[in-house]
């Protein structure tokens, strides 16, 4: 019997990388967790993993969604590496090249959010729809735009957690901590300002804290701001954040009242419970979204008009 | 001889109409403007100034980029109508309808602000530049970005004039005067916010008034979310509030200073006296870009591949 086509994924995170091998969501044939530790130690160990699945010709594109910051123009010399980073060892790291170099396989490699955004897109909660956004709301913040089924890419990627939203210092005295911006969405919003801010981790204050109140209304301008800038038919939220759920219908209510009736798509006006969504893969939309990557890659590599 | 081919250009503003017959910047064969009055009164002006180049064959498509609420998904029912506006008269206005009924030529519609884009991109500021945004700061404040040619469009159109950012009542009291959103961009830097805070037009603001560091910073922090989401590859600002050139190096310096090195391309870092720059067609963005308009659905015409 001949074997089954597989596709590799890596989600490469900051804290910790997901390698598996999978033909699809639920289709997960083998799947590795281990931390992000020096590039050498960690790349390694993907190889490894990677190295019996290339080397029996089951896996012939690999799909990798990768922490930042990342270098995607394919134009650049340093495409597919992680540049400067205060994150120890990584600076300067030719993520894609190691790879390719030692499995000689074809590498698609893009920030982890357009992976999550892609695979949201592809067997998630965005399928079928474009333009669409997938923000997460965690460690940090960051948002992967689809038009075109593809990721927008423009002078370099999108930084879109770094907006600049209003901020009440009576209401919310706290400074914001991004080293570089102090008060953007990141630097107020994101789990480090929740834990900074109130002194315990976000996922232990409970739901009844008024911080969740402050919390959802920064949340909203930002999405105010996405909204009227790239007009998703779609957004997704996922992230450490967001797993208190209790906040999409106040993050929804808040988007609703900040806008009040300026965009009058029913999407807003009536369904917009259907609008600001979790994620449809759960927290996989990252590693199933760089099988997808895979997917499309050895799609395009068969493609006689491209 | 035969005559030489041209297409027809509207520019149909809340305020004027201009319309024109021309092949190119300085190749304007024809140009009129009116006040805008009635639908009827307006349309039937436009007509009568296209009429004698259509029944010639001279003109054969026509552009056109309007004033808002406008309907511009082609499929809509109301595709090119002037939706809900408080506009006395024009709520509902079918303008392509109109114009085509009678002249039965082919129109392009578009907002007032993509017609000014896709002028720039064609002979002006952004020529051969993708993505693209241009921002007009008015009497109102819009945005049209062009991504792989094309103006953005999803849910809806863009209506990034309407961004929440920060807005410090100890350096600004003035609560902003957007009927929809108080001081969200438009309602703290557009013209008419100007005009009611400083009891005086813009235009005889002197160039030292402290004010002008006010307004520079609003337009810095929104162009700042332009460029964190949209990451275009340059920004045309126009409109009569950027009529005061003293405010680009203002607008830049501050950009810079927000972005704080966040965003490490060289178009930032180094040039970006060329990143944000103002319409390479002066005034005339918008009625050249409806001239651009009419060539494009001309070639699409005859593109045996569309």
């Amino acid at each position: 019997m001949a074997k089954e086509k597989l596709y590799g994924g890596i989600e490469a995170g900051g804290t910790k990388f997901v390698c598996s091998v999978a033909s699809g969501p639920g289709q997960v044939v083998e799947e590795i967790r281990f931390p992000t530790t020096t590039p050498e130690e960690t790349l390694r160990k993907t190889i490894q993993f990677f190295q019996s699945y290339v080397d029996s010709g089951q896996v012939r594109t690999i799909g990798a969604g990768c922490f930042g910051p990342l270098d995607i123009d394919p134009n650049s010399a340093t495409y597919g590496f992680i540049t400067a980073t205060p994150k120890p060892h990584w600076s300067n790291t030719n993520v894609r090249g190691m790879l390719q170099d030692v499995l000689r396989v074809d590498i698609a490699i893009d920030t982890d959010v357009n992976a999550a955004a892609i695979g949201e897109a592809m067997w998630g909660a965005s399928r079928g729809i474009d333009p669409s956004l997938y923000v997460t709301i965690g460690t940090g913040i960051g948002g992967g735009y689809l038009v075109n089924g593809r990721p927008l890419f423009g002078l370099q990627n999108l930084e879109m957690g770094h907006l600049r939203i209003p901020h009440s210092r009576e209401l919310d005295p706290f400074e914001g901590c991004c080293p570089f911006h102090g008060d953007c969405f990141e630097g107020l919003a994101a789990g480090p300002a929740i834990e900074k801010r109130l002194g315990t981790k976000g996922a232990t204050v409970p739901e009844s804290d008024p911080f969740w109140d402050i919390e959802a209304e920064y949340i909203a301008s930002a999405l105010m701001n996405y909204i009227l800038t790239l007009s998703p038919r779609k957004i997704i939220l996922g992230g450490g954040v967001m797993q208190r759920e209790f906040l999409f219908p106040k993050v929804r209510n808040r988007v609703r009242k900040l806008l009040n009736g300026y965009v009058s798509s029913s999407a807003i006006l009536q369904d917009i419970g259907d609008y600001i969504v979790p994620p449809g893969l759960g927290n996989q939309s990252g590693s199933l979204g760089a099988i997808a990557m895979a997917m499309q890659l050895e799609e395009s590599n068969n493609d006689p008009r491209l």
